[in-house]
């Protein structure tokens, strides 16, 4: 039983995520270790560093990669960026808002919440009734790409308002992350963590993160410490840049040698080749979807094109039923709906490998004769 | 330059970590990725945290494994047990105590050090003496086996101390783990983790951890909350057990797959097997680096037979030059000493599939050639 070997069924993953990884992605995972202080893997640390850059499009200098999933990297940028007594204003419009504010509220923050229906976005007017209430807030936090409900924050005239009442920008951009336009300098954003399991394409467990000069200097004049060392900016950056490399933690060898791989695959493609791709599959997704009788939640304008949440045809009873037949008579992995929407929605994901026409043909044919 | 293909050095890992990894685990990383809800998934999930309770000879239930390395499992184990205002008292003997006390006091807990100096190990009369002190401490933390200097630190009699005090005893496994004896049950410990990239040969990343049912009680006794979103145990433990497998965070899926693989080859050699080869090895490889003039840091009856902490023979100067010499002309990593063994100290590793005589051998050429 247990020392058996494992041998998972290969799947086809359309859901939130992970979706299906490149085998060049997956070949890297292979390759033999090294240790992370060899100079060989401090230079692949440094091309991942730049890779990062490229891809958040930001020139920031404190951008690196949380040896952990992505809610640590929401974790990593609360915990650095507030100490007690601080305000924030935190807008929730899905599962990942409000786990915002359940780590804001563990670092002893005062936090101010901006409470949207899900499936809808953000208004500026929203944003700036708050700051009326809370006019000197230390950080204001978005989701861009809500992966609980598929909504798209647009950001920028968010971000003139955030930063005009002088505080930072926080953004959780784990699933919008090379599917979708994310313009980290242009939009001004101080403080932005993602995943790498959804349109990057690379198996999950890391997080790359990257902080504006100006969240440096918020995290430089902190007068506390951060509360937790191991995602203390204050030592990690040490290990990720400067001279000295000084010894943190053991970095995961082989998931920065599998993201290395997976980002050259993103530049080689291109950024904006790839988010017209995901657009592409998406509007045929939508269309075949829609023919079946599927409905979408979100508004077309505020729509994900990689992560689709709809709602069942009618005459459906049990969503989790027509999921599981997916899954084993298929191989087809599709998301069922968190929170509220729990049992009431599908999230269909067309992210990075899993955005082919194959594979929408592969889930419409399947639907086809499942319903 | 960037996006140009990796593909690093094949090197002998005897350095302090990470090991060498077997071919097999090499080859489960690369296996295609499943969702991390999966019922297959779930499954491995099981799986995996029986032989984690077998490895640490535990049957205790809340037993699991934190998406994130071995610096991730103390900080895991610390902040789910200490409070702001609890005692705690923690022996210092070497780096990783040190990080404890970094961890508790970021916990706002009150530390009472028991400070032993580095390469020796701490004494039952010391943990007495701090008792007295301290007569009523939520928790005495130790390392059983420091990787900064290479000591093997005694549990049983401490724990009966620390029991009879009605303390939780918490202890750091990183580099004892699957290379030398450890008995999580035998010798009452409440709190333990350790990393995967030491004696297990799997790629560093994760952190295998295992609260006792006392530990646990502690845990569901908290009046505040966990200061960790990411490490709060009571939001992951319905992830890693229970009936209904409540999502928290995406496990890394790839390297939980390796981590099965390099559990299932423990468990096929069988840990008593595994602890006396890494003696075996250890007894010659000690007496081949003696023979060249290293001298051991730590007494006999307190050295880890995995982790070999020696001074070099006289007249070497510069000892940052024969660790490069043997990295470029001949791919072997060794370690250098940290804090104050920093150019004093190598640390040479024989660990996991890195245990082997040929190791031994290769590093003893080279070193014969080199010096």
């Amino acid at each position: 039983m247990s020392n058996s070997l494992f041998n998972p069924t290969p799947r086809i993953l359309m859901g939130p995520g992970p979706s299906d990884a490149h085998p060049r992605v997956l070949k890297a995972m292979a390759t033999p270790l090294i240790g992370h202080l060899d100079p060989e893997f401090v230079q692949l640390m440094d091309e991942v560093k730049e890779m990062v850059q490229q891809t958040f499009i930001t020139k920031n200098h404190l951008t690196f990669v949380v040896s952990a999933p992505g809610s640590a990297g929401m974790e990593t940028c609360l915990v650095n960026l507030l100490e007690p007594g601080d305000e924030c204003i935190i807008c929730i419009n899905g599962v990942f808002g409000g786990r915002m504010v359940d780590i804001a509220e563990r670092c002893g923050a005062k936090v101010h919440k901006v409470e949207t229906p899900w499936g809808e976005v953000t208004t500026p007017a929203q944003v700036k009734a708050a700051l009326g209430q809370c006019p000197k807030p230390k950080l204001v936090a978005l989701v861009h790409a809500e992966t609980s409900t598929g909504a798209c924050q647009p950001m920028k005239e968010i971000s003139d308002l955030v930063h005009n009442a002088g505080a930072l920008l926080m953004v959780d951009a784990v699933t919008s992350y090379c599917g979708v336009p994310l313009k980290v300098d242009e939009w001004n954003i101080d403080a932005i963590y993602t995943g790498t399991q959804k349109c990057l394409s690379a198996p999950p467990g890391l997080s790359p993160v990257s902080f504006s000069d100006a969240a440096v200097k918020a995290l430089e004049n902190r007068k506390t410490k951060v509360q937790s060392w191991f995602l203390d900016l204050t030592l990690v950056k040490n290990y990720w840049s400067g001279a000295k490399r000084a010894y943190h933690h053991t970095a995961p060898v082989s998931s920065i040698y599998a993201l290395h791989e997976a980002l050259s695959i993103v530049l080689e493609e291109g950024l904006e080749n790839r988010w017209e791709r995901h657009q592409r599959v998406h509007q045929y997704l939508k269309s075949e979807l829609e023919g079946l009788g599927f409905r979408y939640l979100v508004k077309e304008e505020h729509r994900l094109p990689n992560l689709n949440a709809v709602y069942l045809p009618k005459g459906i009873e049990d969503e989790g039923k027509v999921r599981r037949q997916l899954l084993d008579d298929f191989n087809i992995e599709v998301g069922g709906g968190l929170g509220a929407f729990a049992g009431k929605i599908w999230r269909v994901g067309i992210m990075g490998e899993s955005c082919t026409y194959n594979h929408v043909n592969m889930l419409v044919g399947a639907l086809k004769q499942v319903l």
